[in-house]
């Protein structure tokens, strides 16, 4: 693997970036092996191909040949049905700038064939519009133009920096011209009513140099939260555009397009320097992980509007948490991390991929969780493709979901580790490597079921440098050994050694991943009475499936857990025990009694077994919970 | 008063009707004075005039107008727009049945006019349709057609019972004779996307003696199930037509509709006696009670399709609880409490007419609740009229509400008192009077604030009959006292009275309304690890302005709670001091800590003051909350 081409990742900053961490190119950080290998290779193997069949059966190819005038039909799907095609087009990407392979590279190369054919002669292109001869930009709320250009645009750039390939960029830069040619002050004023250009945009300069590409997505961030989306369905807080972005204190309306934007406007600081919108993000952030974050990591607590909630309005059983929103929020937090170093944003990511992202997808790779709730009640209702009582699902009507499990997987490997001038930082401990111009590190872990990382180092500056580990929020009592001596670690954060390296030296960073119980604030209705279980970076569930008893009727005690390796069971996970009650209670009357009145319930003690919320519904689906009451005094 | 005509009130069952108990027309059971007599009063004064002003505004009349061809003009507003028109008919007839007036007679007899314009000459009759040329019954799912029919025939009957005019009346059995001759087997084989004809065609029924009506409600009832409202917007459990009604075993979907569909069911019960469907509603009932049904008494917890959640999906926040719902469950129960003549029925519709329909309107009778949450955060936002932050509206768009809540008033006094062959039963109590042809009793009380309830006898049969006296479920503790001398009480139901009553024997029941705290399952995330006050039937909450602390923070200490009368306050209610603590949380980091090493918060004493729920938001609106957490063990 030592020779693949090191080619920029999705993020690859301008050398004039503000930023306090740069990130590696694609191939110099390299997982291999281990846990997210395991995913990784799925999603090559199965989840892509199986993209390719439903992006054809679904209408989105022939969209673009009728738009072409290749093919005589009718457009099919939602009006953002191309976008689909392009998040699948950069995860394709991706993986050919991975590993070679015939097929993908076909499937790229048809693929741009026909979205050259589709594009028009002045570089627009959007075969919803086309094929109804629509005025374009007439419906910015709802049209999702500007959205499908973003995902065009970043899979041109994904297509550019895997290929070397100009095709699919031309085509973008072609389109991306157009639209600065046609927004701006003066011209048509106006922003889209889903967030997704702005950080395209800021990619695109960074790939082609163009600042016109950098002063547009400042325009689009400028221009937001002026009202401009006026229409009859929804309120200016579902676009974004209830307030300007710098004076936004908190993340509101439809989760992924809060997300998006927000990665945009770090993206535009990135590279304007403005720090008032860093600011402004960093606010925002803060508001977002305190109030409005689930303990898996996932955002977004209504269906209606696939909104956030209220501040600690997390329910868990009716938690939207869309798997896209998961990723927005990591490539928010990403572009935080690079901006500011903090660990933080590591942490969210850390906890966002294992339990908010990595659900989205089965363990056969073929199947996907639009919603990601934290319960599910044995006798809930199932009245919708997305409830998470379905199970995963091979594709939805509204696809967004699938193709971005599939360029997020592709891309995973890019959010391992960064250099600054002091030296390297790794963040997500998975086994691999990790290589700049002049140092290399050997990282061979088991993470997340075991908590040791052992790194080498395979080369070095000839100099003192700094090897900056992130310790998780999670990760009390964490113990750092050089070869083989011990030292003392900072409590969170990064544990950060100096020191002239050798060739050969071994790094140890033993995580404790032991189970516990987590508690949450009363404030959040959901989790007030109740506690979880986590081990290490991951959440736990009950699933019906290994409980002798009716998961909503089950009540924690407070004694330790216990782990369990399986290997035969889900992939291979380790299992935590508790010891729980249950106790028969009635379903007759009015579920309210007088304080203090209430029949003790004959409480039958039982063994109770929970595995890792990621996992959940790949078996038989049936009652689940991530947050459980507990039989007495805890929190 | 005495001299007032006694009328049919909402429900007048059949001389052949099955049924544990009957109802007493208006006039024989009479409010007068004390709390429901203020409300009454308040609705007639302001509440129905403003009616006849928004209807004006919102194009309700106009439409009716365009349709007559007397008006040239585009139609406004919803489909269902009619039917706000009937339902506030049916409240200014209730009105004239209560008291003579001149602008209600007017009111009535324009209205019927122009109604009666507007019909056209095969008897069908809606303005939408006919506005806009469309096919009769194209969009059963949405049209609401047969919906806006049954309020017609409501009203219609309501205006005949009350002032013996047939005008409306014959409109309706045009229409009605129409519908019989359109729908049915082997004819036009279809339900209404919006149940409410069901029990509107067994009162016309009813009240004309035509049996055709009856017969078509029991049609409708027995296609609905069969999956015949296809559409692509919503899944049949939304509109009850998933099983059929037989085989039910829960309420599902859209709340009012699945009401206003049991009422029916109950009531096609009560006249064809099959007792199938009996069985089948009962079994609904007790589902909901146990396991879809707010402390106060409010249902459908999904503003997502304004639908009952899973069981024990019972949100305080997002609660949706439309009033229109609180009334159709109070429908429902007094068709079931008819039929059965089980104290439950009659315990529900009491919660429910205190603290889920009542909310619904402002003290001033101006402003309405379409949603009634158990809580509002201080920091939550607000993007939908109907959200309770905004606090009572004067109108909606869609303005099913306001006068729903208007008829339910204006023929409040039939659910207050029954007979049957053994005596005469007291359901709810309110200061008035209840006549039957041989019995009359005069009610003194200043219920709900007191629990005193005083019973004279001033006319009796010359025999031996049961007075039945209905003690709630919370009033543990209630004594019975005949002239003076006091009775061993039963614990709970009916507390009944069989002896050779005298005029002037004077009846005392006291029931002890001193405030509680009540806990709820723990399977309700919304109740876990808090409590809510109430006191008699009244359900408190805490308001923002009447505390010394954010109400967000505030968490109740298990003390003796003490109530105070504040004639000066909110109209005059009885409020409610608890002790309790406030502990500033920070903002900062997730909300989830390893449990057992959450920092013990700085606790501040406090003394926390409630009101009743009904009341809010009469004030500055602010945080509001029906549940609080609780500091140490409790429930």
């Amino acid at each position: 693997m030592a020779d693949q081409r090191l080619t920029a990742g999705p993020v690859q900053l301008s050398d004039a970036a503000h930023s306090s961490l740069r990130p590696l190119p694609l191939g110099a950080t390299r997982i291999e092996g281990g846990f997210w290998e395991q995913r990784q290779r799925t999603n090559r193997e199965v989840a892509i191909p199986e993209g390719a069949t439903r992006l054809n059966e679904a209408g989105n190819y022939d969209n673009l040949r009728v738009a072409a005038g290749t093919l005589d039909g009718e457009y099919r799907g939602p009006v953002y049905q191309d976008s689909d095609i392009y998040k699948w087009l950069e995860a394709v990407s991706w993986e050919i700038g991975r590993a070679p392979s015939e097929q993908l590279t076909e499937w790229l190369r048809e693929a741009t064939e026909l979205i050259s054919a589709a594009q028009q002669t002045d570089g627009y292109l959007n075969s919803y519009v086309q094929t109804h001869d629509q005025e374009r930009f007439a419906d910015l709320p709802f049209g999702h133009e500007l959205y499908c250009a973003g995902h065009l645009i970043q899979a041109a750039v994904a297509s550019h920096r895997a290929t070397g390939e100009p095709a699919l960029l031309d085509v973008a830069t072609r389109f991306a011209d157009y639209l600065a040619a046609t927004f701006g002050p003066g011209r048509l004023e106006g922003v889209c009513g889903h967030p997704e250009i702005e950080t395209a945009l800021v990619e695109l300069f960074r790939e082609t140099g163009n600042a016109d590409y950098l002063h547009l997505a400042e325009y689009f961030v400028d221009a937001r939260g002026h009202r401009l989306l006026r229409n009859d369905h929804r309120d200016s807080s579902y676009f974004q555009d209830r307030v300007p972005l710098r004076e936004a204190t908190t993340v509101e309306g439809h989760a992924v397009r809060a997300l998006y934007l927000a990665a945009g406007v770090t993206d535009v600081y990135a590279e304007s320097g403005d720090g008032t919108l860093l600011a402004a993000a960093r606010r925002q952030w803060q508001h977002m992980v305190a109030t409005k974050t689930y303990l898996t990591g996932g955002v977004g607590s209504r269906w209606e509007g696939e909104a956030f909630g209220d501040p600690y309005e997390l329910p868990s059983d009716v938690a939207y948490c869309e798997t896209c929103a998961a990723i927005a929020s990591v490539q928010w937090s990403w572009r935080l991390l690079l901006a500011t170093g903090e660990a933080q944003y590591a942490d969210l990511i850390e906890r966002t991929l294992y339990n908010a992202f990595l659900p989205g997808l089965s363990l056969s790779g073929a199947e996907f969780f639009y919603v990601n709730a934290l319960q599910l009640r044995s006798d809930a209702a199932i009245n919708d493709s997305r409830n998470p009582g379905n199970g995963r699902r091979p594709w939805f009507s509204t696809a967004c979901c699938p193709p971005n499990i599939m360029r997020t997987l592709s891309s995973l490997d890019h959010y391992l580790a960064t250099v600054d001038s002091d030296g390297v930082q790794l963040h997500q401990y998975a086994a691999g490597t990790v290589r700049t111009d002049q140092h290399e590190l050997h990282v061979s872990t088991d993470y997340p079921w075991d908590g040791r990382v052992e790194i080498e180092i395979a080369a070095t500056p000839d100099a003192e440098w700094t090897l900056s580990l992130r310790i998780p929020a999670w990760a009390e009592g964490a113990t750092l050994t050089i070869n083989g001596n011990k030292q003392t670690t900072e409590a969170a954060d990064y544990t950060r050694v100096s020191r002239d390296w050798q060739v050969g030296d071994r790094i140890r960073l033993d995580l404790p991943v032991r189970p516990r119980f987590t508690a949450g604030d009363p404030r959040i209705d959901g989790v007030r009475g109740a506690v979880a279980i986590e081990r290490g970076p991951l959440v736990y569930c009950l699933e019906q499936t290994d409980q002798p008893a009716n998961v909503d009727d089950i009540a924690f005690i407070d004694e330790p857990l216990t782990d369990e390796e399986r290997p035969d069971l889900l992939g291979g996970v380790t299992v935590v025990h508790a010891s729980g009650v249950v106790a028969a209670k009635p379903e007759d009357g009015l579920p309210y009694h007088r304080a203090g009145a209430a029949a003790a319930p004959v409480a039958e003690a039982i063994t109770v077994t929970a595995v890792p919320y990621f996992a959940w519904a790949n078996r038989e689906i049936g009652a689940m919970r991530v947050w459980t009451p507990i039989a007495g005094p805890l929190p």
